[in-house]
């Protein structure tokens, strides 16, 4: 069907629509190719975990459907009630437990692409191993739709486990959000699912939308206090995912009494029930869906050496003066190295974009981080990807580019710069 | 220093040559680019767990190195001590552990990659998440050197497990393996770390040499039984990394319990110590090293759905009643789908490859297997890619090979069957 469709007009292959970088937008007069109808799960094993299901099924979707077998999804992220299969893996998204659960470029086991010639290249194996060839469904996978389009994926579920736990903690500095995530990887080993971070700024914005702050409740007879009390000017929210719930709440428990008995963290408290779980979660997700309410916002995705991740956010603060209530937010995936460093303002100042854009990827570039680390580049970021990649590496992508889509029609303007 | 080298030249990039489909051996008259004195320990972070190394390091080395800071290589193969990491990555390796630490394209976070036309591509980020333009590093993993030469490399290490467990248990038929791994995947979930199946021709023949099996001893008055005592139809080796001794004790115990209790295995064996431990895996270790010593050697390495993994020993071993002594014999990573089937003949009997593998092949390729599990196609195999391959498929690697090199100055003859 997909490869009838590809003839010779441009197209913009659209799952879900949920991403950052109008990576799913199009430019000009492309069509948007839209892969909600292709819905179908096709396949599901539940002895090895292999799942196949076609482009436009919801992340979500899947999940419930793989949780009745006791498997999981191997990738989860806030727009999982909306986002597609197929969008995730041409975005190569990440998300929330790629700690735990790594990279799609492990976990997909094989896909079914249209190729630009209206080809089908049907990769779509369920096999674990597989070396037979230069290993072809790796150039599908974040390539945001330039090379082919994605049309059914065969993906590898993880075991889904039988105990989670959520901890969240408050924290005096961001050197101690560090220390605590180096004590989670030892201590809690195996079973660590999770470990995000939020600055004071975020939980403010999250609490005054909705989110609860459970710790540092204020007194009683502290009337002028907000509904969220003392804010810390850290937050770490760690979660575990494990097979047997006294081991994992034995492991949490000395992780916990440590962080305390170390001064490394100040507060802490452990949900008691799934409903306490999703609280806490809500803090850490309210954050992007409280921001459009409070001004326009300018949302940048980096990865950086983790020891440094803070102090982009710290430096751009320091710019920010000059344009009055402007803030910048940082959290993130700590413990893979990925900051969501977000800007907000009360005003659209026009140059704020201006000049703060070019400051945060210059300074990400010296630091060898990424300018992006999760959400693409889209139509927003490719003129910037020289900040991440040599040109010797940009020349090899756009010869791929032409090898594969010599006409340039499929999702044409994105991801790759202007010559 | 290797981009000087490349030319015009055909050349093959040989790392510890340990390899067995001919990968790294020339053909006609190519030069060897020898990898071994690239063997520099460029950085390793502790607090993120990124390695980079030259390619030329040797895995062991690695290994040994990273574990002065409690991390670990994430993968392990019987070839460790002499194999390197740059021929890791390029045949994509799987080994012993990829059930536990998944992939090398999940785990390599970077790649230095000589091309075929003398540049430097330089890819050597140490970052967890990278989405800035095509993914080009795992164009190089797997592809056998034919696309580029590996010249260095950062890989993610996983945390060094406190408790290392081996289980050895003996089994009346290969349902009762599948019906073990299942309870394994369950019971012993994220701590599980290998799970590895012989039958009793490999346990036959390890014994033979040096081998030690711990299970069914005979009785004192059995002066006609082998050293090895009873054999068991099949054995499965079942392996866990943890955090916490005592979580995976118990784990393992109740894991054990319910195995012997189902009567899903007859008799099993916890190692005491890491001696113990070193001898149980010298029984799987030592099934490659015994067969040689007894003839002519044929190997596969297939994938296939675990189910069906035995059943092709079986049907291979009707077929070989016409060559007196063959022997067919069946092991390999059964928790991934991956079959080592060996045969091993006492005499070269002219016809037995050529009927043999075709009989393999179509096998495997009608149950949708791969005929190149983890061991690649090299020059051995390359025209036999069409049992796993479509035609487009490797079209487009046709294409791919012919837009990075031109010349086929890289490792020509291999790979990619002849036009």
């Amino acid at each position: 069907m997909v490869s009838q469709i590809i003839r010779r007009l441009a197209l913009v292959p659209q799952g879900g629509n949920t991403g950052l970088v109008g990576g799913s937008v199009p430019v000009q007069d492309e069509i948007i190719l839209s892969l909600s109808r292709m819905n179908k799960i096709l396949s599901f094993d539940p002895a090895s975990g292999a799942l196949v299901a076609q482009a436009g099924c919801i992340l979500q979707n899947l999940d419930d459907h793989v949780a009745q077998h006791n498997f999981l999804m191997p990738l989860d992220l806030g727009a999982k009630g909306s986002c597609q299969i197929g969008g995730n893996i041409s975005t190569n998204a990440g998300g929330l437990r790629l700690l735990r659960y790594g990279p799609l470029h492990g976990s997909v086991l094989g896909l079914e692409v249209v190729l630009a010639n209206g080809q089908v290249l049907d990769l779509l194996r369920t096999l674990r191993k597989d070396n037979t060839g230069i290993h072809l469904k790796h150039l599908f996978i974040g390539s945001e739709g330039t090379l082919g389009v994605v049309t059914a994926v065969s993906i590898q579920c993880a075991p889904r486990p039988s105990s989670v736990q959520v901890v969240f903690l408050g924290l005096e500095s961001y050197a101690a959000v560090t220390q605590v995530l180096s004590k989670a990887r030892k201590m809690l080993g195996e079973i660590l699912s999770a470990f995000e971070f939020l600055d004071a700024e975020c939980m403010r914005i999250s609490t005054s939308f909705g989110s609860v702050n459970p710790l540092g409740s204020a007194p009683a007879s502290d009337a002028g206090s907000t509904q969220s009390g003392q804010i810390f000017p850290f937050y770490a929210l760690v979660e575990t995912h494990g097979s047997n719930g006294a081991h994992d709440r034995e492991k949490l428990d000395a992780f916990l009494e440590a962080v305390m008995a170390d001064g490394e963290a100040c507060d802490g408290t452990v949900a008691e029930n799934v409903h306490q779980a999703s609280q806490i979660w809500k803090i850490r997700e309210g954050i992007s869906e409280a921001l459009p309410h409070c001004g326009a916002v300018y949302k940048y995705d980096v990865s950086l050496p983790t020891p440094l991740m803070h102090r982009l956010v710290e430096e751009v603060r320091a710019q920010l003066a000059q344009w009055p209530g402007a803030l910048a937010l940082g959290y993130g995936h700590v413990g893979d190295g990925n900051l969501h460093l977000n800007i907000v303002s009360p005003k659209a100042y026009p140059d704020l974009k201006a000049q703060i854009e070019p400051f945060v990827f210059e300074w990400v570039s010296n630091a060898n981080g990424s300018i992006s680390a999760e959400h693409g580049l889209g139509q927003m970021k490719a003129d910037a990807i020289y900040h991440t990649q040599s040109p010797t590496a940009v020349d090899v992508m756009r010869s791929i580019k032409n090898l594969l889509d010599p006409q340039h029609i499929l999702n044409p303007y994105k991801m790759l710069p202007k010559d």
